[in-house]
């Protein structure tokens, strides 16, 4: 069935996983989800000190070219072997998530926007913008509450990397945005159009598979 | 018959009259248009010089009163009697535009999305937004090239009145958009979405339009 590739970048905190977990609710099997966070790089031989001390926030540290075979797959409706990150150990783990292709692929990521080569995949790029100020209240709240992290260390992360990389590359990237969606997943008039825009491929894919199907 | 409105705002030459007449383009008498510049006060007992002297670009230059009147009638689904601005004579005309109510209406404005009255009549709260520099070359060649002005008055009337006013009230009025458009009517991914999120309402109102007439 015909796939169509929706990417949600936009800063940390600022609404992307609501507005992929909405999308999600409402179309279910038909719709798929994939993390660029799930594609940080492995980092074999490193010390518990060294990768924490890695940059996160920098394109580098993704796997984008397993990133992209996995779109490449999707999109020619094969399945993937997801990679899972362990983001208390900073590593890559040694399972994968089993991730079958979908007519909806939705790709989230605070980085997607800044590589050519994943733009070239995304049928509509998303920006979810939100003031810098909420962002990090978000992102303190996060990290502390689930990933067991002191405020002091989130904040120097926060500081250090996060928001110089945040300026350097994320704000840039909103230059290749469709659409910007300010608010995220709250924006509940957003995620109307988004969902009909959906819709309308939805039924437009299944038509046409209904059709090859016939002419079997 | 259910109506939708959708309020298009953003800078000078910013692609929002492209948008608004890409979107008429799909959806023909169902959909109308009223721009809120046909709202500019009338001048009565003004010198042509004093009129040409006005700052254009403050929201107190706008009829918002009778906007508004004319935003309760068309929800009502009432006609209105839509004012022409005279752009050469810089007053209003006594000529007026009949409008008739449809389910889709189109309101189109710099200035749209700084009153909360004109908000709250709002389904959807779109802002185009596209850099500045682009936006004035357009401006420069709309004014000089349609209009019959000098490139030297332009010039004047952008740094005098059309810059401040938008960034002391056009700029921070996209902080009330639902989206934001980058390029207006050349984004062909958000045009879509738009469109797709309009037939939805059209298909609705249809229906429940039918239906209603049946139970009578």
């Amino acid at each position: 069935m015909k796939c169509m590739m929706i990417g949600v970048a936009g800063g940390t905190g600022s609404g992307k996983t609501t507005l992929t977990t909405r999308l999600k609710e409402c179309f279910g099997d038909n719709l798929c989800v994939i993390s660029y966070d799930s594609y940080y790089l492995p980092h074999t031989g490193m010390s518990y000190e060294e990768r924490c001390a890695l940059n996160y926030d920098h394109p580098s540290a993704f796997d984008t070219e397993l990133f992209l075979q996995h779109l490449e797959a999707l999109k020619n409706g094969e399945s993937i072997a997801c990679p899972v990150y362990d983001f208390k150990e900073h590593d890559r783990s040694n399972e994968t998530v089993l991730i079958s292709p979908a007519p909806i692929v939705v790709l989230e990521g605070i980085l997607l926007l800044t590589d050519p080569r994943i733009r070239a995949y995304l049928d509509a790029k998303i920006f979810v913008d939100t003031d810098a100020d909420v962002r990090v209240l978000r992102r303190v709240v996060r990290d502390v509450n689930k990933r067991g992290r002191t405020m002091e260390s989130v904040i120097a992360q926060y500081l250090t990397t996060v928001k110089p990389m945040h300026e350097q590359f994320v704000e840039p990237s909103k230059r290749y945005a469709d659409v910007i969606v300010p608010e995220g997943g709250k924006n509940a008039v957003a995620l109307d159009l988004l969902v009909r825009r959906l819709e309308h491929h939805l039924t437009q894919a299944l038509q046409e598979q209904e059709e090859a199907d016939k002419a079997q």
